[in-house]
């Protein structure tokens, strides 16, 4: 069993770093904060005996040598960068459970055959620069300098940012990591869903992660006068995307897995007495099943089209992303669900709706996630939250997936 | 019969002051635009025979003694001003039409019991001040120095514009006309809709002036992570809005009269990946009919609380104007009936969605509205359009009704 008082403790000392007033936490990638937060890190990896090191694109990593030099490492850990005044333990408690992990096998005097490294991922959230999974892209060797172009609110780009911090961003390239070099990864996070607290347990493990897959559907309609036109001779293209709004919602309800969000919306031209003309919004369809979250996608679309059809309104349908579902080793499964028999905790299976750093690694190797339930499902709050005693439930089960997947 | 060259020509004439790259007319109240047109304009009611006077809140007039001197003068008139990038008939053919059946008047040597003035009001449209009905306010005497307040984008309020233009504002109650002063108003204004159009007529007799309710939704929902929250675990406030969407709809539709408009809709917080936790939007609801129109407002509200309530969401409603309709004078009405068949147009009654200067009116005189048809139904914008042919019957009935009115 790890020590669950000095992982809170080390969470809590963490959580003051980029703290607002409001009480969350901003900890942007490349700052003053992020530096802070690595120091301490590296202070507790130390602690830990680990041997500390820093990649090209600013993964922290502490490393525990295997029986074996020369097996490919096992990776755990996640990333501790904020959204804007964001919680306190999405991203820290995988790398703190990490540390943790490695820290109680050297004073429990356990070898592994593999090598095992922690690893802090740099800007998972993508809240600097709109553009996230930075560390877990660089490591896979997907991290392109193009994508480096990308800006933040001031203009600076993640390369001038990287530069500022000491990385020279023309040397991504030698942080990516060969295959057959890495065993697999594994990570623990927060759920930020309710599912485990409804169902009353403090560990899942997952599934898979949904894929997100973006729309944007543009309504063109008729704008008109509020007054003068009347209800029988509208092409009104807000009603048209109230209906397919209900449509997505109906539709993705379904299947019981599918989860279909419209998060933005404009409409034009916006006069309080003017019939809209043109409505653009968004989609955010996931699901850890591609071929269904394809199925709901063809039934949105093919409704949607009938309804601006009999509307007489145009409708257009651009995608903005469309990301693959990433499906968890099932053999990290098994052996998850055995650490989990081991502690004592039922084991219980679930899918994460959320994106992860391991979704950047599926072609590198074997992903495995765990999660810990979240209060009220919140996360990207300050309000984000999790027990003391599920925060140790979850590093546990970590601990022994671990101890089995690095002596295999 | 009215002069239908002279009244196109003049059309065209106001029509190049204001003009914009566009096409379109931006003549904004106490403008440089505005002065130019009512020089224009005091030309042509010069060339009338008319004598030009000014009130204090800037309307300009053109009066025809009346045999009797003493008589309640019959107002006819309109606006010249415009909204941003208007067109070219919105305002001007009420004016012109007013100043061409008084020449044609003088040129036939038509003499009238009533005097008659052609009125061009200030500032109908509220373009610039997002306050409009100055001058009818003016002459009504329910302009007050507090809306007087009201500040264009600039931060110019009217009274600053007013005082620049040469009009003093502490004298506006000058321009108020007294009970019983004012035998009638009529006016002649485009449809900006499309039942004219659709019923393939040049002219129609307005029968009343809906009344604008304007309400605004809050509806209060839960943000949430668009990944992580299933389907059946939200309170999503966009779907419930786009339920209420739909309800208003269906129930503006079902009376046949009433006309109801989301016209702005505003999402929070606005993320992509982000359930909507927050949904505000405007109603604009009319009816000519004022109980039908509290009929159909309180199906809305009732339906919309039973939704709010089902999924979870709070609901707000807050009013934001509530205006009454305008019923037009029967006996005007059927004057312009009579009109009609003098001249040989079908008489077909409809209401008026749009608002116009007349609702100011109704506790001073009986008002009249006659409408000519409206291309496509299309208004402020400068794709309005109606042709020659068209103002001229509506001239000529605007002449007939006139004629009456000002001998009985
Ligand atoms: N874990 C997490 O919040 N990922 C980013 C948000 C998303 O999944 O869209
Ligand atoms: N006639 C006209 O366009 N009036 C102002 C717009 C409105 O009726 O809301």
């Amino acid at each position: 069993m790890i020590n669950q008082d000095r992982l809170w403790n080390r969470l809590m000392e963490l959580g003051s770093i980029g703290k607002q007033e409001s009480g969350g936490i901003t900890r942007l990638s490349f700052t003053e904060n992020e530096r802070k937060a690595k120091k301490l890190l590296s202070s507790y990896m130390n602690e830990a005996g680990l041997k500390v090191y820093e990649d090209t694109v600013g993964n922290l990593i502490g490393r525990k040598e295997g029986i074996n030099q020369d097996a490919p490492v096992v990776l755990v850990g996640s990333h501790i960068d904020s959204v804007y005044n964001g919680g306190n333990f999405d991203g820290p408690l995988g790398v703190l459970s990490g540390i943790e992990i490695l820290q109680t096998m050297n004073e429990q005097g356990i070898t592994t055959v593999h090598p095992i490294e922690v690893i802090v991922f740099t800007d998972e959230e993508g809240a600097r620069f709109s553009f996230g999974m930075i560390g877990s892209r660089g490591i896979a060797g997907t991290l392109t300098l193009e994508e480096l172009q990308n800006k933040d609110q001031q203009g600076i780009t993640v390369a001038e940012a990287m530069s500022e911090a000491g990385y020279d961003p023309l040397l991504i390239e030698q942080s990516v990591r060969s295959i057959g070099s890495v065993k697999a990864y594994v990570e623990l996070h927060i759920e930020q869903g309710k599912v485990l607290e409804n169902d009353n347990l403090s560990v899942g493990i997952v599934t898979g992660i949904s894929g997100p897959l973006w729309l944007k559907f543009i309504i063109e309609g008729k704008a008109g006068h509020a007054g003068a036109t009347p209800m029988n001779d509208r092409n009104d293209a807000l009603v048209a995307a109230s209906q397919i709004i209900q449509l997505i919602e109906t539709e993705s309800a379904k299947t019981g897995t599918t989860v279909g969000t419209v998060g933005q919306l404009q409409l034009f031209p916006g006069g309080i007495n003017i019939i809209p003309g043109k409505v653009e919004f968004t989609l955010d369809l996931r699901d850890v099943n591609e071929s269904i979250r394809d199925e709901v996608e063809n039934r949105i679309v093919a409704g949607a089209k009938i309804l601006c059809e009999q509307r007489g309104v145009g409708l257009q349908i651009e995608d903005l992303q469309r990301i693959a579902p990433t499906l968890c080793s099932n053999e990290i499964q098994d052996l998850a669900k055995l650490a989990c028999e081991t502690i004592g905790v039922e084991p219980f299976f679930l899918p994460s709706g959320a994106g992860h750093d391991c979704m950047q690694l599926t072609n590198l190797c074997p992903i495995g996630m765990l999660f810990i339930r979240s209060k009220d499902g919140i996360s990207h709050n300050p309000a984000e939250w999790s027990s003391k005693e599920d925060c140790a439930d979850g590093a546990n089960v970590l601990y022994h997936t671990v101890l089995q997947l690095s002596n295999n």
